[in-house]
C-alpha cells in the first residue's frame, strides 16, 4: 500500500514536472521564430546570467525605445500632429482669422497637401498654437480627452490600440528581467506622459521627449506651470543621446528605433562598454500596417538602415517577424 | 514533563514577543522625539494606509530633496564650487594668463574675498572654465577623482561624509514605504550623478539639477557628448517646479529643502491634491555644523521660512531635532 502510494506520487510528480516544462510560456508569443527573436532572447539570457562574461548589473539595465513607428504606428501622420489638427478645429471659433490664414486654413478643411506645402514652418506654427498658452494641467486634460475619443482614419480605432503587440511583449520581458524601460521620442513629452503608463507600463518619469519652455507662476495663489510658444529641446537625431544623458545619465544597454532620427541613439548605445543590443523596426507590411523606408516623408529609414546592416544590428521585418501587429488581431 | 516543557515554551514565546516589540526598530533613530519626527512618521503612516482617506497610490509616491544644505553641508562654500576652485588650480599650468586675470587670480591664491568681489559673473566664469570643453565621460572622471580625494576644510573629511545622517534615515524610510526618492538641486546634474547612488541610494536617473548645453559628436567613430560653456537650465527657485515637471512629470507628495531657492518647489508640492509633506532644514547648530538663515550669502532662508511658518510646513531645527548630524558622529 505504502509502496503503491509512493509510486503514484512519483508519477504525479513526473507529470507535474513535464507539464511545467510544457507550460513554460514563450515570453514573445507574437514573434515568429527568426533571427530577431533569437537575438532578443539571447541578449536577455546573456545580460542576466550572473557570473557570465556578458552580465549587466541591474542598475545598468537601461532600455530605451523610440515611440512613433517603434512602439505605435506613425502613419499617415504622426498621431501628435493629428491631435494638433483636431485642436486647431476645436479652437477655430476663437480664431476667426484662421479661416483665411495658412497653415490654419488648410488644417481646418483637412487639406493635407496644402498643409504640407506650408513646410516645417507651418507645422511649427500649428504646434505652437495648440501646445502653448495654457497650463500643463490644462494641456494634459486635452490630451487625455483626445486620446479617449479620437480614432485613427484607417483603422477606426483609438490611437492607443495601434501599439505593437510584439513590442509590448518585449517591454514586459525586459522589465521581468529588471530592465528599466524608457521612451526616448521626438514627440512632445507632455503629449506622451498622460497615457504611457497605462498603455506601455512606462511611468511619466521614464518618458524623455521634445519640450517647450514652461514657466512657473502663481495664479490666485495656486502654483501653475504655463506652456510657452518656444521650443526648448528637440529630442531627435543627435538630440536623443543628449536627452538620454540629461534625463537618464547612463548609456543604455538596449535601444530600439525605426528611423534615421534614431541613428545617433543607436550609435550612442553601441558605444557603451559591455553587451549591447541595437534594434530597428522596419515597416514592411502594407496590408496589416504600412510599408515605407528610404523615401518616406515620415519615419524615413535610410542611413540608419545602412549602418544597421553594416554593424549587424537587428532589423525587425514587421511582415516576416511579427505574427500580429496590434493587440486586437489576437484570437 | 510535557506540561513543564509547554510552560517553558510559553515563557520563551512570551519573551520572544516582548523582545520583538522592544526590538521594533525606530526608523528614524537619529531624530529626537519632537514635532518634526512625529510629522514625518504621521505622513508616512497616513500616506501608506490602504483604504485611508490620505492614501497615496504607489505610483504617486514621489519625494523630492534639495541637495546642498538639505542632504549635505553647503558651508563655507557650495562643495561644487570648492571642486571648481580645485579644478582651476589643476588646470592653471595650461593657463598662464590666469595668474593675473580675475576671477582666476583670486581662486588660485585662495583669496575668497577677492573671488566674492568678482560677483556672479566671476563665479560663472570659473564654472564655465572648469565644467566645459571636455566630454561628459572625462568630466565624470574628474568628479569621481575629486570626490575620492578632496577634504572639507573644517572637518578634514571627504565631502561625502558630510551628509546628514537623519536625512539618510528619512530617505531609507521613504523608500521602504515605496516612495521614489529624487534629488532636485541647483547643483550641476553631472557633478552629482557620479556619487549620489553610492551616498544616498539615489540613481542617476533620479537626479534633477542645473545643466549646461551638451553636444553629440563622433570622434574617430566613437560617440561622445561634449560639454559646452553655455548654461542650459538653472534648477533653482522657480526653475525647480519646472525641472520637476520636465524630469518627473508628477507633482511630488513630499518635498524637503533648506533655503529660499526651494520655496517654489515647496509651493508646487503643496499645490497638489491629497496629502502632502513640505519640510525645511533650518541650520541652527554652529557647534556641530553651521548656523545661518536670513542673512546668509549661501543657503539664505528668509521668505521660505516665513511661508513655512504661516502655512505650518515642517521646519527642522538641526540643533534640537537631530541627535547626530553626520554618520561619523554615531557611537
Amino acid at each position: 500500500m505504502i509502496r503503491r502510494r509512493s509510486v503514484t506520487l512519483g508519477i504525479v510528480a513526473a507529470l507535474l514536472a513535464a507539464s511545467t516544462a510544457l507550460a513554460q510560456p514563450d515570453p514573445l508569443p507574437s514573434w515568429n521564430d527568426g533571427a530577431a527573436k533569437r537575438a532578443i532572447l539571447d541578449f536577455v539570457a546573456r545580460s542576466t546570467a550572473e557570473g557570465g562574461s556578458d552580465f549587466v548589473p541591474v542598475a545598468e539595465r537601461i532600455a530605451v525605445f523610440d515611440n512613433d513607428g517603434t512602439l505605435w504606428t506613425e502613419q499617415p501622420v504622426y498621431f501628435q500632429f493629428a491631435f494638433a489638427i483636431d485642436r486647431v478645429k476645436a479652437l477655430a471659433p476663437q480664431h476667426p482669422e484662421w479661416k483665411t490664414l495658412e497653415p490654419f486654413k488648410s488644417a481646418l478643411v483637412g487639406d493635407m497637401a496644402g498643409l504640407a506645402a506650408t513646410g516645417e514652418k507651418g507645422m511649427l506654427e500649428i504646434v505652437a498654437a495648440t501646445h502653448s498658452g495654457m497650463t500643463v494641467e490644462a494641456f494634459t486634460k486635452t490630451v487625455e480627452d483626445w486620446i479617449a475619443t479620437a480614432r485613427h482614419p484607417r483603422f477606426d480605432r483609438p490611437y492607443t490600440e495601434l501599439v505593437y503587440q510584439p513590442m509590448l511583449e518585449l517591454l514586459t520581458l525586459l522589465r521581468a528581467n529588471r530592465f528599466k524601460t524608457f521612451i526616448v521620442s521626438g514627440g512632445g513629452i507632455e503629449f506622451m506622459r498622460p497615457w504611457t503608463e497605462k498603455v506601455y507600463g512606462i511611468p511619466p518619469e521614464q518618458v524623455v521627449g521634445s519640450s517647450g519652455v514652461v514657466k512657473y507662476e502663481l495664479r490666485d495663489g495656486k502654483p501653475v506651470l504655463v506652456k510657452e510658444a518656444k521650443v526648448e529641446f528637440i529630442d531627435d537625431g543627435p538630440g536623443k543621446p543628449v536627452g538620454i544623458n540629461r534625463f537618464i545619465g547612463r548609456q543604455p544597454a538596449l535601444a530600439f528605433g525605426n528611423s534615421d532620427g534614431d541613428q545617433q541613439m543607436l550609435e550612442y548605445t553601441a558605444g557603451g562598454a559591455g553587451l549591447r543590443f541595437m534594434g530597428l523596426v522596419h515597416h514592411t507590411d502594407a496590408v496589416r500596417e504600412f510599408a515605407y523606408d528610404r523615401q518616406s516623408r515620415i519615419g524615413k529609414l535610410d542611413k540608419a538602415w545602412d549602418e544597421a546592416v553594416q554593424r549587424k544590428w537587428i532589423v525587425v521585418d514587421m511582415k516576416a517577424d511579427w505574427k500580429v501587429i496590434y493587440p486586437f488581431e489576437r484570437k
